[in-house]
């Protein structure tokens, strides 16, 4: 099959790659000037892999979208709203069924990447995500796991587990759209929460941060329509080894050097995630400990250990 | 108080500290012949710490349950039985409420200890369980964490709360024993099923891990009449991170040795709960896909990295 991949980043070029290993033709697409497809054209490599040379590399949309039969689309989540516009631009019909490789909830509104889709492209262009464990470094090192697809659409989420299952890649099905992608946002905030403890000296209360960080998160999930079990599974709790433990993860990392006052070059998509997690706390008047500690302290900067201390260890409650 | 402590091993070491460490009075008895005792006689340290002089050492039964307000055990699960003989024959009025500072199921029965406990002490000993994460050796550092505390009797689980807690330890009431129970013992099994992956290059499984284990023993206790969410909760889930992931987890490093072939000197304790956890499988028809295959890579020695690709990397499902 024809796949394009939207989004030249860690995670873009590895989709292209597994694609690619998969036996598909792959295009993999870049925005104009981006650095990084760049140096994928100069190098054929990042830092993450090599791509094999019949990978297609473009910035050109309409060239990308072109004869695609799935897109998969791999950028920054805050962009998701801006970068629908590019592809109605794009003079391609769009009708493929596009995959939504990447986890983030819209600040300012909360709303999910698949409902930002649709409000921008229709509900008659099929949408998927594709979320759960599992690190570029780790993948391309032979080191297998197992991923998460869903979809409104029980059929489309089939016909993609069978595209897309290999042997690195176990597929699950899931079936609660809105639990899987808040959840899987959402392990982006716990990550920041671990490695804020890794930073204060902490690291063993990440066991109570997992009990209780899915809990609050199952409260959300379930005020929303959703099932709250769904974040019991592999797009959330079974994303925390990739998130709270690894030294790969992004999101842990921001964390410990938040604390440690270390600089860092942009934000975590958690800090963003925190933020609009924030709304969907006042929208649906549920409290969420966790996630509102970590966006006090990374925007109202308040003091690390005194707020995991009061989140963790102050008042004795029932579980 | 008088808080005598039974057993001398590195948890009931611990509790003599700790409950020392709160200012009270302590008594803390190893049986006759203990080299553990000896050596906390004769140094006042073992491996892990040093007991404060006024911490009185004995290995005299009746003597240690003379005048306790409280008394915690902390020995082997499949001791339990036995232990509660040489308890009845003590000469002592057992009046004063038992904290089980331990985690297990009886072989052959799979019996909870706090049944155990019941059924050969009778109902009107007070009886309570107190577990959750913490490692002896971060506890020691003055790294805090949270623990559980869970009895049938809500006013007992209070007051006992309320004479353990500090700064070190913050606990939560629980409300569904067996839940706790079965939680409790079964997370040394997932401990040993994270060793098994990290001995055969799948770390990165012990996302999968979390998320599928957690899942089967929320069935198993939704069978057995207990609450299925107390799994995710401090007793399990938040004993993951000191369990799955850190280095000083008996079970985690008993599963990475048996892969990799070293000699052990005894068993973890997680390989008794396996094999009790078969019984409760057969009891309640449940299925316990992670339990069974650490079960028979251990008991059956059936291939390891067959069995647990097998688990986690066959074939596709719904979550």
């Amino acid at each position: 099959m024809n796949i394009t991949v939207l989004g030249c980043g860690r995670w873009g070029s590895f989709h292209a790659w597994y694609a690619h290993s998969l036996g598909h033709h792959v295009t993999l697409w870049g925005r104009c000037g981006s650095a990084r497809l760049q140096e994928l054209i100069a190098t054929r490599k990042n830092d993450y892999l090599q791509l094999p040379p019949d990978i297609r590399l473009t910035s050109d949309l309409a060239t990308a979208l072109q004869g695609a039969d799935i897109c998969i689309i791999s950028i920054s989540a805050q962009q998701l709203r801006a970068f629908t516009s590019q592809l109605k631009g794009s003079g391609n019909a769009l009708r493929m069924p596009f995959i939504l490789a990447m986890k983030g909830l819209e600040t300012g509104s909360g709303k999910r990447l698949s409902t930002v889709f649709e409000e921008e492209l229709g509900p008659q262009v099929p949408c998927s995500v594709w979320v759960g464990p599992g690190h570029v470094e780790d993948f391309i090192n032979g080191m297998p796991n197992c991923m998460l697809m869903a979809s409104k659409n029980k059929e489309l989420t089939k016909m993609l587990v069978n595209i897309f299952s290999g042997s690195l890649i176990r597929f699950y099905y899931g079936s609660d759209l809105l639990g899987v992608e808040i959840g899987a946002a959402a392990k982006n905030v716990m990550g920041i929460a671990a490695g804020m403890l890794d930073g204060v000296g902490y690291s063993s209360l990440k066991g109570a941060l997992m009990a209780r960080g899915t809990h609050e998160l199952a409260c959300l999930i379930k005020a929303m329509g959703g099932n709250a079990m769904s974040v019991y599974g592999l797009s959330h709790l079974g994303d925390y080894e990739a998130t709270l433990f690894s030294r790969h993860s992004n999101n842990r990392r921001f964390g410990e050097d938040f604390i440690s006052g270390k600089p860092f070059g942009k934000l975590a998509e958690g800090v963003y995630t925190a933020e609009a997690l924030m709304d969907l706390s006042r929208q649906y008047d549920i409290e969420l400990p966790i996630s509102r500690t970590v966006y006090e302290i990374v925007h109202d900067k308040k003091n690390p250990f005194d707020e995991l201390n009061q989140l963790f260890l102050r008042s004795i409650k029932k579980e």
